[in-house]
C-alpha cells in the first residue's frame, strides 16, 4: 500500500514519535510505502509531498516539533477542499491516510472519511481534550514543562510574600492547570470547567496570608472565565483560529487580585515554551503506541477511526463519536486539586 | 480519627506527594490526626513514631526519596511480627494505617489487614509490576532517566561504532526496559518476559551493522534471563532482599556479545540513579491521587484494599487480589519495542 | 568568631550553596559561630536573627531561593539604618559580618564597613553585571533556564513561520541575552549596550525571511532600548526598587515588528522562573568557592572586600572599586551574538 | 581561503557548536568555503571528506556528538601519516586546518603545524586538562550530568544507611570529581592528583556514620589511586587509546569500603552517560566561541595556536606550550571539595 501521512494543528512535542513509528512499522512489518504530506492539510490540497522512509526518521524521537510541517487550515471548512484533497490523493495514489491531530484535525478526518478515503487518525493537543483517550499526544510534556515553572516561581515566590499568577494553555479544558497545578503545588487553580467568583478568590488569599503564608500561586488557565453574575466582567477574547490571546486572562487577574487585596502580585505567562521542546518519554511512547496502531489499523482495512489509549490498551474509536466534543477534567481530579492547595 | 502512615521497601520518587496528599487531606479535608512510622514496618514494630502535619510536609512535593524513611522489613516474615504491630497500634491508639509500598508492603498489609486492623495500600515501585494498577509511584521516574541516558548514549555510540548495553532496573517485569528501549530508540530490548537466544541477539546485530548501521544500544532488565536450551547459559543470583545485583546481566552480555561478534561493547549500569531525584511530574500526580483515594477509602472505612489507577479513574482493590501476583509486560508493548528498534 | 550573614536584593538559585559554605567552613575549619539574619539587612535592621548551622544546611544544596530569606531594604538609603545596624550587630555581639548580594547590597556593605564594622560581601545577580568578577551567583541557572526556553521556542517557531521575540531580564546588561542568545541560536539580540535601530531590525528580519527563513526568534533584554534619533520612541519605566516592568519592552517591539513587517509575531516573557528554581552545577560551585572565600578572608581580618571569581582563581577586591559600577557585555562577545545569528 | 575542520579524540556535547560557529563566521563574515574532514584525523589520511554549509549545521546547537564523526586515531603515531595528511589537503587545496580535539589532537596539530601547514586549534575534553585554558568544550555538561547524578543518588542513600561510591570520569585530573563533588555535597572525593589512603577513607566513614550520619556518597575519578606504602594495592589498567576500564576503581574500592567497614557499600559507573546529549548552555557558549575565535585567528594568518578562555577573555596560545601538559586541579580547589564534605 501507499500511505500518505500528515500532521495538522498547533505543533506538540511526540508528534515525531509518531511519524517513526508510522514509518517504521509501515514500512519494516507491513511492507508499505510512505510518503508525507507538508503542512497539515494545506500539504494535501496543494500537493505538496515529501518522500518519508528511514533517513527522514533518523533521530528524530527526541526533537520537538513535527518534520512535516503544520498547519491551521482545514479542508471542509473552506470551498472546494475535500475535493482538492481527493484529487492530490488521486494523483499522487494513496490508498490510505494517516493524519495526527486535534479536533480540528479529527473533524477533518472524518469529512473526508464520509468522502469514501480510507482514514485513521492520531489524537494531539497540549491541551488534553480529545474525548475518548485518556492522554493526546503533547499533554505530558506540557504539564512537565508548567510543573518546572512552578517549582521554579515557587522557590522564588517564597522569598518574597506575594501572589504569583501563572497562566497555562487549556481553552476549553483545564486539564494542564489541574495536573501542574497538583505536581506544582500551586494554592489556587482555574479552570474553564468551574468559573470562578473573584470575591472568593480575594477571600481565599487574604485568609491564606493572615492565617499562616507570605506568599500564593495561582494557576489559570488560558480560558478559565468568572462565573456569571460575580463581580468580575470578563469575556474570552478569541482569534481567527479560536486560540485564545496569551496573558489576557492572566493579566486581568493580576489588575483585579492586586487591587482588591494590595498584594504585590505578578503574573507570567508560559505561552509557546509549553509546546516546544524535548518531548518527554510518556509523549515519546504515546506517540510510539499509536502509531503503530494506526498503520496496523489502517493495513487491516480499517477507516473512520481514531486510535486513543484506554489504560493500559490501545483502542480505536469511531471518528464521528469523537470529533468535536471535548473531554473536560473530572470533578474528582478538580477536587484533589482544590484539596491539595 | 488517628491514622498512622508508613513507607516500606526500597525508596522511590513520588513518595513525598502521597505522604503530602494523605496529610493535608486528612487533617484539612476529614479532621484526622496523622502520625508516622519510621522506616517502614519496623518503625510500627519499634514504635517509632514522628508527628506528621502540615510543617513536615512543606516543600516536599519536589523531593525525592521519603521523609518517613523506608527499610525492607515485613512483620508476616518475621517471628511475633504481627503481634509487634498490633500492640504498637493499640499503644499509639491509632484507628487505621496508610501503608505505601511494593509487594512486599502489600503482602504485610493484607496479613495486617486479616489480624483486624483498618488498612489501605498505595502502590509504589518503579519496576511497575505491581498487579491491578496501570502505574505505581516511581515508574514514570524511572522511564524519564534511563530515557535520558539512552538519549546521552546514542549520541556518543553514533561517534563510535560499537554496541552499547544499558541495563536498567526490573525483575520479574521488563517495564522500564520497554518503554525506556521505546522512547530511548534502543534496536534491542530484553526482558524477563521474553527469555533471549543469544544467538538471535547475534545475529542481529550482526546483520544490522552489516547492512546500515555502526552502532547498537541494547536496553537489558537486570532480570533478563536466556531462553533455556539455548547457547548461553546464565542464572539470575538474587540477594537477600530478593534483589538483584547490579550488572550482572549487563556484564555478562557484554562479554558474551564482545566475543561473539568482535564488536567494541560496552554496559551502562544505571543502577540506583533510577530510584533518586527529583520526581516527574506524572509520579507527583500519581502520589497524589493515589494519596487522597487512599485516606477518602479508610475515612468511609474501607479496609483491606490498594487504591490503584486505571485509566483516567482511581479504583480500589482488595489486597487478597493484588497481593503476590506479578503485572507483567504485555505481549503488544514488547511488539512496539521490537517493531521499532 | 561570631559571625553574621544575610543575602540581600532578589533571590537567585546558589544563595543557599554559599550560605552552607559560609556555615560548614566557619564552623568546621574556623571554629566561628554563624547567625543567619532574616530578609537582608531588613534582618539586621530589626534584630531579626536565626541560628545558623549544620541541621539549619542540610539538603540545601539543590534547593533554589535562600533559606535567610531577603529584602529589597538598603540601610544607607533609610534615615538611621546604619545606626541601627550598628546597635543590632552590638546586641547580638556579632564580629564580623558576610553579606551576599547585588549591587545594592555591596553598596550598604561599604558603608557598613565605613562605619567600622569588619565585612566581606559576595556577588549575586542573575544580570551578572557586578563590576571585577566574571560570574555572580545566579547568573548561570538565568542562562540556563533561558536557554532551555529558546530551544522550546525554536521548535514551535520552526513549525509555523513567524518572529518570536523572547524577553529576558537584563537592565543594565544584556549578559543574559547575549549568552543564551548564543547558545539557543537566536537570529537577534538586543540589549542596553547597543541600542536598535527598529529599522534596521524590521529590514533584518524582512531580508532573512525573504531569502531563506520562516522564522525568526528575536532576545531582548528587559533594559534594551531604541537609539535616540531612529524611529522608535520608548522610555524604559521603572518601580520602586529600579526593576523594569516585566513584558513592557517585549510587548512593545511585539507591537512594532508585527505593525512594520505584518508578519504574525509572538511575545514570550520569561519573567520569574529565571530566578528560581534548582541551581545548576555552576552556580552550586560559584556559590561554594565565594562562601568558603568570605569566611577565610573574614577570619584573616579583611574588611571592605568582594570575593570574586576571575579566570579560575578567587580573588579579594576593595567594596569601592566595585560598587555603583556596571560591568557591561564586552563588544566582542556581542559580536559573537550577532556573528552566529 | 578554504578552510578543512575535523573533530578528534572521544566525543562530548559542545563539538556541533564549535562546528555552527566556524561555518557561520568563516562563510558569513569572512567569506571562506569550508570543508569537514569525517571521523577525526583518519578522514584527513583517507580524504574522506564533506561539504560543510548552512545546511549541515541547521539545528545542531542543541545536538549532543559530532557531525563530522571523530576517531582516536593520531596521524604523528602512524608510519607516513603527517605525509598523507599533507597529501590530502593538497589534493583537497585545504589552505588551512582547525582542528578540534583533546591532548591527542593537539599533539597532531603541533606536528602538522611544524610540517608547514596553517592550523588552529580548540580544546574539547570532558577530562578539562588541557593546559592553558579555563574549560575545555564538554566539561561542563560532564559536570552538570555527574552533578544530577549525585542529586539522585543523594535520596536514595539518605533512606538506606549506606556508602554510595560514584565513579567519574578523570583519567589524569580529578576536575569533574572534584566539581561534581563540591555541587553534589559529596562526603569524599578521590582524585588522581591526591593519591588516597584506603586506612583514613575507612576511618573519615566509621567516624562520619557513628557521629551523625546514615550514608556517605563518595565520588571516585577513574585515574584516583592509592598512596604508595599505604595498605591497598592498585595500578590502573589501561586500554589500546590510554583510556581507563570504567568501573575498575569504583568496584575496587567497594570491596574495599565494604570489608573494612561493614556497611552497604554500592558502586555506580557514570560511565558514557557523561559523555553524551544535550550540551549546557555553557558549552554551547564556549563551543561557540572558540569557533569564532579560531576562524578569526586563521583567517589573519596565525598558526599553531590553540583558542582558550581565560577568565572572561579568549586568548591565543602557543601549540607548543600547551600539548603533552596535562592542567590538574589546583590545591584550593580540593581543599573546598574536603572542606564541604
Amino acid at each position: 500500500m501507499r500511505i500518505g501521512l500528515l500532521t495538522g494543528g498547533g505543533d506538540v512535542p511526540g508528534l515525531n514519535a509518531a511519524i517513526r513509528a508510522v514509518v517504521k512499522r509501515g514500512e519494516g512489518t507491513h511492507g508499505h510505502s510512505l510518503i508525507g504530506f507538508r503542512n497539515g492539510w494545506r500539504g494535501v490540497v496543494d500537493g505538496d509531498v515529501v518522500p518519508l522512509g528511514r533517513p527522514q526518521i533518523r533521530n528524530v524521537l527526541p526533537v520537538g516539533g513535527t518534520l512535516l510541517g503544520t498547519a491551521r487550515y482545514h479542508p471542509h471548512a473552506d470551498d472546494g477542499g475535500i475535493d482538492a484533497v481527493l484529487a492530490t490523493l488521486e494523483a499522487e495514489r494513496i490508498d490510505a491516510l494517516i493524519c495526527i491531530g486535534g479536533d480540528g484535525t479529527l473533524h477533518a478526518a472524518s469529512k473526508v472519511a464520509e468522502a469514501g478515503v480510507r482514514i485513521v487518525a492520531i489524537p494531539k493537543t497540549i491541551d488534553n481534550d480529545v474525548w475518548g483517550t485518556d492522554r493526546s499526544i503533547g499533554f505530558d510534556t506540557a504539564v512537565t514543562i508548567a510543573t518546572e515553572a512552578l517549582d521554579r516561581v515557587h522557590t522564588t515566590a517564597e522569598s518574597h510574600n506575594r501572589v504569583m499568577i501563572v497562566e497555562v494553555m487549556g481553552r476549553h479544558a483545564g486539564w494542564i492547570a489541574v495536573e501542574a497545578g497538583i505536581a506544582g503545588g500551586a494554592e489556587l487553580v482555574l479552570v474553564p470547567e468551574a468559573p470562578f467568583d473573584i470575591e472568593k478568590v480575594v477571600r481565599f488569599l487574604k485568609h491564606r496570608h493572615r492565617a499562616h503564608a507570605s506568599f500564593s500561586i495561582v494557576v489559570v488557565a488560558e480560558g478559565a472565565v468568572p462565573a456569571e453574575g460575580t463581580a468580575m466582567h470578563y469575556r474570552t477574547e478569541v482569534g481567527r483560529f479560536g486560540e485564545i490571546v496569551a496573558g489576557a486572562i492572566g493579566e486581568r487577574l493580576k489588575t483585579e487580585i492586586a487591587e482588591r487585596t494590595g498584594f504585590d502580585t505578578r503574573v507570567t505567562v508560559l505561552g509557546h515554551v509549553q509546546r516546544g521542546g524535548i518531548p518527554t518519554a510518556a509523549d515519546r511512547i504515546l506517540g510510539s503506541r499509536l502509531g503503530v496502531a494506526a498503520i496496523d489499523a489502517v493495513t487491516r482495512g480499517e477507516t473512520g477511526v481514531m486510535a486513543a489509549v484506554q489504560g493500559e490498551r490501545v483502542v480505536l474509536l469511531p471518528l464521528g463519536d469523537v470529533a468535536g466534543k471535548v473531554k473536560h477534567v473530572p470533578a474528582d481530579l478538580i477536587d484533589v486539586a482544590d484539596t491539595l492547595a
